[in-house]
């Protein structure tokens, strides 16, 4: 198909969705990219590349003049265009703003630049229809139709007073069923959700949800309306910190795929895996203080992989339960409470998992002694590794950490170290050495 | 507030989003919920319902009558109605259906019942505006106000044959533009995307997500349009997927929050605790095989939980990229290919982490051959931890399990296990004992 046989390729390429042709450019070499992003009309190029995926689209950016690149984004939305432009290198991002001819839409643009890239004002796109309270119907609806022309689905018209302030919102069927002459003021619904453009992204996914929202309106500090979240946007947003979530609990720190290579891979992996090779080292120093236990009591060494892997467990579950709370924003009650009833559910857990060990080691070694030292361990290390999980990211949240890193690596390698420490020390009182 | 003050309450509840309102309830006993239900008005009820945490919802509808329930239903849409149909016990169910009076409604509903809970068919409404291509433009306008009036938000009007076979979808535009007496069938665009009831949900969520849609007709086996995803149940769908992934990979077996009481907790996070628990008392039994070696080489035993700790890491982080290449439809290659991939940064990570650690234990101790011992080992677990890690949600996935599964205690603990066990057949053989 690619022998430059571009009438071909063209009348092909005008049959598919945009975001089709992303899945074909994401699987073509560079060369052949740029081929038919040059072939496409702008509208349609604009639309294909924000659906690439992002490694081939920092390629076929970086392939483009800013020139080209400038023309690409007075086709996009704002919110789009801005998204592209964090992602250049600084001073080509300066010269493809200098390079774009529409004077409103750059400094719409560079306006949402300024916004943090997780906050409404960072998701919000400034394509909207808005009306002033003070004007009629009929001046409405002729204002309406110019503003529709650039704004892809309409969803909501929002109203605001002289000062840009949001006032309320418009229902289409009002409009259409007021006198020609009464003012927008009479017959807006003052009733309207909205968020400020410091609204974090979870806390505005979750009002969307929970009004089932498609659209919602952005205020700045002064009230004043300056653009809106779309529920794609949101959807988009779910998803990858859904990822991200999962990839941090996994031990993984960038974003990566199935499909990236080998060393994108490594370098996601391999940090992780060196903490938990410290983490091991470390293990193996606090089994050296005790190795003079060894010839007597070989079996304590026995069950410390046992231990190790329940403290991990532990952690892991307790802080998944609180890491979803935070992020459901569901979370009821103090810390002190939180913790009171997490230790009374490990105590519980660890009560029937201790007595469960203690049979098992009881009747295959027959040492009342030793089988109460390590069932004894294991109920503590549970109740410990309980209140680390519990804790820890309630304390990440705090201090503006993303929690879900709690779930991971990190805090179960320094579980595993804690359950250890505490294992061989009470063994010892127990068995009284 | 609840002193029975009916009047006050209901002027105060009249001021507030259904949501809010739930949320509220949330918070109340089962007597006050129940207060607050009937006090409302019924299409504020049934939005209600909707929003409640299914726990409480399951106890105030089994509060209510079946009368009682009828009536919420009659008010709901099709899908919201099935769901909370799905929920009740069979014989209320029976019961509720035939209490219920709008025939149209009910046969909607049961015939959504027919559908697995996880399918297009299943997250689909009945509410719908469909148009006939057989008609005029004026036909249709008058058609499409009176089907309106069922459906809260319309997106988009889908156009349909004699046989009800789905056609295309008309645009709004379009319609007001032609001529009064044009047929439907010149007017409309026959491009649209559609899911058959048996699509999958994370499918129907793939492609929605890919298109930016915001709802999609679903058509039978014999392309009959029988209803439309809409946007805000895909939200709930992939909001609810990830965090039953995450749960699974955390040990968390049920859907649990963390203001569930402590027996609900427990239940959730147990039976994975006992899981461990097994799997650390095999990785005991194993060691125990090799016990005789400990008056030797004692320093072996210092470094299991080392080993076992990594080959956990290397496990997770390799299943999580396999699960959510599979959740992102994008993995490509064979199993072959994949595994393959998998054991060069295996081998790759393994060198690198099996150099520190020799270097580590080499200084340390001084040893050389027990340190070649050790790190081999170490080398050989992770490219081992790697193959298990990929293939396992592979496998699953193949079967119609949750891959997800994969990331969770279980392959941890399997992987712990197999570690161990090479681990110490390998450090044997080197040593030479």
């Amino acid at each position: 198909i690619e022998q430059d046989d571009s009438v071909r390729v063209q009348a092909i390429l005008e049959e598919l969705h945009f975001a089709d042709i992303a899945e074909i450019i994401d699987d073509l070499n560079l060369d052949q990219a740029i081929f038919i992003i040059k072939l496409l009309d702008s509208v349609r190029t604009s639309e294909a590349l924000m659906e690439l995926d992002e490694d081939q689209r920092d390629r076929i950016l970086s392939a483009l003049s800013p020139q080209e690149i400038a023309d690409e984004l007075e086709e996009m939305d704002t919110d789009d265009a801005a998204d592209i432009l964090n992602e250049l290198p600084e001073n080509v991002a300066q010269e493809v703003i200098s390079a774009m001819m529409d004077e409103e839409h750059v400094e719409n643009i560079v306006d949402l630049l300024r916004y943090e890239e997780n906050s409404a004002g960072g998701l919000m796109a400034k394509e909207l229809v808005k009306v002033n309270e003070n004007w009629t119907v009929t001046g409405c609806v002729s204002e309406m139709r110019a503003q529709a022309e650039n704004v892809t689905r309409v969803h909501s018209i929002y109203v605001v007073d002289n000062n840009q302030k949001l006032k309320g919102r418009l229902s289409l069927k009002d409009l259409l069923t007021s006198a020609e002459s009464t003012p927008i003021k009479d017959v807006y619904i003052p009733k309207v959700d909205y968020v400020t453009v410091n609204t974090s992204g979870e806390e505005v996914a979750r009002i969307m949800r929970k009004y089932d929202l498609e659209a919602i309106p952005v205020v700045d500090e002064l009230d004043r309306l300056v653009g809106r979240v779309t529920i794609d946007d949101i959807v988009d947003f779910i998803t990858e910190e859904a990822e991200k979530d999962y990839q941090l609990a996994s031990g993984i720190s960038q974003d990566v795929e199935a499909n990236d290579s080998i060393w994108e891979l490594t370098r996601a992996r391999f940090p992780w895996l060196v903490l938990g090779l410290f983490g091991g080292i470390g293990a193996a120093a606090i089994m050296g203080l005790f190795e003079p236990l060894m010839s007597q009591h070989a079996i304590l060494f026995l069950f410390t992989p046992l231990i190790a892997a329940m403290a991990g467990n532990v952690g892991v579950q307790s802080s998944a339960i609180i890491v979803q709370g935070i992020a459901n924003d569901d979370l009821k009650g103090s810390i002190g409470n939180r913790l009171i009833k997490e230790v009374l559910l490990a105590m519980l857990n660890g009560l029937m998992l201790g007595i469960l060990l203690f049979a098992y080691t009881y009747f295959s070694k027959g040492d009342v002694m030793v089988s109460l030292a390590i069932s004894t361990a294991l109920f503590t290390v549970i109740i410990a590794a309980g209140l680390i999980g519990t804790s820890v990211p309630i304390i990440l949240h705090k201090r503006g950490i993303d929690p879900a890193l709690a779930t991971g690596p990190f805090i179960t390698t320094s579980n595993d170290i804690c359950g250890i420490l505490i294992y061989f020390m009470l063994a010892k009182a127990i068995i009284g050495i």
